[in-house]
């Protein structure tokens, strides 16, 4: 069992753009190696030689040379052919300075299918191999040919008993076929030649669609890497860790962003793996302090913005309470729910924007929350302070909104407030803030997220697809085990074109009540201006559920939206769009109703885009 | 059998945008009626009288109302409930003015498997509708939890035994499941109250998803089609053909274009069917006459592009053979390749812009291709044309280039040409084009297909996939049985966002030579700027074939590409690319190689990307 931390490495198909882009942004997400990807190298510029220099000026090895197809043949020439084959490229890898590469398991007609024939290929092949002081990482593609289990690949390399020829274990390959990783104790550490790490969503398609187009990095899918890394470790292999994810999204993604997320996911898996085994004695990051809940949602605003939203506060029940010490930043409260106005983001005069700025999480610790995220490649936000503030620190979330660690304590962050002396109202009835809806920029959804995840301990949920008035649009909520900070993340399908409206798509809070009938009432008598919805959608609930007559000529007068589920059932309300793309949701959940009214989402986006299209924004 | 064209209809679900766009889409494009898709009327703020007035407005009939779903149950007082929800459903019915409900089977848990009991609910339900003059069309969804077949679902319905229940048929619900539609022969044409189209391309994948997502218009995909919808017919079923297609790409792409595609699905399918059973004495647009090959390509430009696309024409061994006698064209001719240059285009001055402007076909009868083409949703568009010149046709394809129906004969479009007198050069070898290769708009790549196929009557090929440097590339050629006319189409598999460039992605013509080398060298003595590539990319060749040296050695000198499969080879060479989007192929067969060089593609694409970045555009 190793005792210090492994190398970590990416394969150059993990990422967009040209090599040089590629070990660029590896290098700067602090990887220590690379896989060199065959067509990458083919299509550059650079001599292996050159890449070889690059690299080691950039501080990266080369671990990997990948791959090498249809090696093994039932026609002697053709064997002799890609023994040839091999030799040229055993050649560039002398060049290239890495000693290994990886043989993948035929899929070609011609491919062996009697072991001991195959382990014959593969030990010349390792022979031809080992004369020139290189190995092969022998791998069962999960499509192979005769090849496609963990289990006939280490069968081959075990019958061929050639000291240049081990295993290539990749987690994709091997879970996707549902294979056992408890069946890496047989293989001794030093005959497993290399590992690589794919994490996925559960799909039941072909598998080598599923592999070639959605694979993810460890902890954005649904399989155990922990589990599987654990096993591997046990075998004595002594690293590196390197991914290889092939996936349409990160194909054409920013490749400094997703060496990133690439880096974070190792980090992630590393920490889930010491904890399971603390015998691996890998550095951890400090624990995630628990979180307890929303201090403050922070709306960035302008001058036109800005006194809408405020007007909308008042009406939705909350009072002004606050005014910062050295900022244009105002609070708004009501009950333990809290909104920070801050009209100090430079913004266009007067363009009528107002978005989601931050958010502020109630830390037990927010120091070491401040200091995991540093070491989950979330390095902390520099901030400027006044003389008598509190210690506030931020990180940037892959859609640039700020997550504030915090303490609603009175040395905490609102002492930076000073009060307005403004009476508390009767308030709505509103209780606390559910949870915030985020819009993602398309390239992030999965950055997003294993961000929430590995930085700040919070669960990802299931994947829902909703079908919205101008394309699917798929959710996904972050939450932790109390539900006390529940954040609901979403991003189109396919990114918008000409037609459908693009970016920026709404974000909204999500404010909690008991009674959301007794609430609406108010805030209408208030004039906040609710989102009106068809008359259909009522007609439809009717014919759907059995509702109480009160409960349906509320959901008529007040424009409520209403759905259930096998654990209970859902109340919201929306409010128009204020400014560009902020609205407020108020909503009760019932019995143990766990979701986020998806459901009802694409009637109240068809409202909205109505209300947008009709309106001109204040 | 009907004698006369059966109604054509569109559900509201195959559309983008609100219920206003939707059926405003669908009448433009010349449909009769429509499919309300409930939740479309649910989030729509017109009441159902007010839809079916609008409708009614437009020209349009409401032909289904869809989906009803889960009627059946194993527990009774669901069941009731079930009935009252119908009931409700009824109501908007009748308020729509629309007679026939869709109810597919159920995918609940308490869904009946019993056969009699199952219709017996059915006949129930069928009862109340039938007492207010509606029926059910019952459908059995291919992941229906126990019908899933459409025989389980006519036997049901024949079970039930109710005038007011027949049966709905969804193509693609059929043929997923390998359904054989020669069973149709055994239910009654008034017994099949609906009929749903829908083509869908040959995924290894769950039904659902790829129904979700994957469905696509008659034409467009893998599945026969014309021998389901004969079957049909041969039942007396008497219309409508209504499409109903869920895709991510069109639930997003303008709904007017995406209704002009499907209005051309049917007009395909309907001639499709004519040709197999000229008994349906469905009216024929007129056949597609032959292609026998390109009379011309026609490259816009600017003055700053024009000269260096001149140049470089020159260097590939064309002669400036004519110049339009009204318009700012030159012609340009090197065997039967024939290039235009137009300066006429309205561009931005001076930007460097040169692209495909229009293809020269040449047809066995121009005027026939028109009128064809116009009878198919494509619409000959309007020209001005000098007191001498010839009468030219054209058409735009989806992605605006427009395509002209030619003949190459004396007073034919060269008359439109004065002679330069310019003395024809030796050439470079080049005999003619062989195919030219147009990047697609995102949203258009399937109906680009599908405007080939139907108005010009050229095949759509096997789609491929390249994992190009940014990301990953679809491509599909169309073309005419003997490949005189090659069309290679390529597009994103993901619109591009701000790493990964956008439009335009370049566009080609291919030139074919007889002997690649020796026209290589001819180009590179006269200086034709050849697209240099990676030494990599020759060693690779070399360690993969055994190509002989001189080829190698050519390879490696002006920078050639090779590749081959089963059925022969194919060398070819790229220029640099000329104004901001269009370079020049010069390719060579050898043996039945009937591909586009597809493999080569990423490597031509990451050198060109490197030129365009380095290059300063002249």
């Amino acid at each position: 069992m190793s005792t210090r931390r492994l190398r970590r490495a990416i394969a150059t198909v993990c990422l967009s753009g040209t090599l040089e882009d590629k070990i660029a942004a590896a290098a700067t997400a602090g990887f220590d190696g690379i896989e060199v990807f065959e067509p990458d190298l083919v299509a550059s510029p650079w001599s292996p030689a050159e890449l070889a220099a690059r690299c080691a000026d950039l501080g990266l090895s080369i671990d990997l040379y990948q791959p090498f197809r249809d090696l093994d043949s039932t026609d002697p020439d053709r064997f002799a052919r890609n023994l040839r084959r091999a030799e040229r490229k055993f050649d560039v890898m002398a060049a290239l300075g890495v000693d290994t590469v990886l043989v993948c398991s035929s899929v070609a007609p011609d491919a062996v299918e009697d072991a001991d024939r195959l382990a014959g290929q593969l030990a010349t092949a390792a022979a031809r191999a080992g004369e020139r002081g290189l190995r092969i990482a022998y791998e069962a593609l999960a499509w192979g040919r005769h090849v496609s289990t963990w289990e006939r690949s280490w069968d081959a390399v075990r019958r061929a008993d050639s000291a240049a020829l081990g295993l290539c274990l990749d987690s994709f390959h091997v879970l996707s076929r549902g294979g056992d990783p408890a069946g890496f104790a047989d293989v001794p550490g030093e005959k497993l030649f290399f590992l690589q790490l794919a994490d996925a969503p559960r799909l039941a398609m072909d598998v080598l669609q599923w592999s070639r187009h959605h694979r993810l990095f460890p902890g954005q899918g649904a399989f155990d890497l922990p589990g599987f890394l654990a096993a591997v470790l046990a075998t004595g292999y002594p690293g590196p860790l390197s991914l290889e994810v092939f996936n349409d999204v990160y194909r054409q993604a920013d490749p400094a962003r997703t060496a990133v997320d690439a880096m974070r996911s190792l980090q992630w898996l590393e920490e889930a793996l010491a904890l399971r085994d603390p015998a691996s004695g890998l550095p951890l990051p400090p624990a995630a302090p628990a979180l307890s809940g929303w201090s403050f949602t922070e709306l960035g605003v302008d001058g036109v913005s800005g006194p809408r939203v405020a007007e909308v506060l008042a009406a939705l029940g909350f009072t002004h309470t606050g005014q910062h010490r050295s900022k244009p930043v105002q609070l708004w409260e009501q009950g333990r729910a809290r909104v920070l106005l801050n009209a100090s983001v430079v913004r266009p005069a007067a363009a009528g924007i107002a978005s989601v700025a931050a958010l502020g999480l109630e830390s037990a610790d927010p120091g070491r929350s401040a200091a995991r995220a540093d070491a989950m490649s979330a390095p902390v936000l520099p901030r400027t302070r006044g003389a008598a503030e509190a210690e506030l620190s931020a990180v940037a979330a892959p859609d640039g909104t700020q997550v504030f660690f915090t303490r609603t304590v009175p040395d905490g962050w609102p002492s930076d407030f000073l009060p307005t002396g403004e009476p508390p109202g009767p308030g709505a009835g509103i209780t606390c803030v559910d949870h915030v809806g985020l819009s993602q920029p398309f390239d992030s959804f999965d950055e997003a997220g294993l961000f929430y995840r590995a930085v700040l301990g919070l669960e990802p949920q299931e994947v829902t697809e909703l079908a919205a008035p101008f394309g699917l649009v798929r959710t996904r909520a972050v939450t932790d085990p109390d539900r006390s900070v529940r954040l609901a993340l979403s991003a189109a399908t396919l990114r918008r074109g000409g037609w459908a409206p693009g970016v920026p798509e709404p974000q909204y809070v999500a404010l909690a009540t008991d009674d959301l009938v007794a609430t609406a009432a108010a805030l209408r008598a208030a004039g906040a201006p609710l989102l009106a919805l068809p008359a259909n959608y009522a007609d439809d609930l009717e014919a759907r559920f059995d509702l109480p007559a009160d409960l349906l000529a509320a959901v008529r007068e007040h424009g409520l939206m209403y759905e259930e589920d096998a654990a209970g059932a859902y109340l919201h309300l929306a409010t128009e769009v204020l400014g560009d793309r902020v609205f407020f949701e108020v909503v009760q959940r019932l019995g143990g109703y766990d979701g986020y009214g998806s459901a009802d989402a694409p009637v109240r986006m068809a409202a909205h885009r109505r209300r947008r299209q009709a309106a001109v924004v204040p």
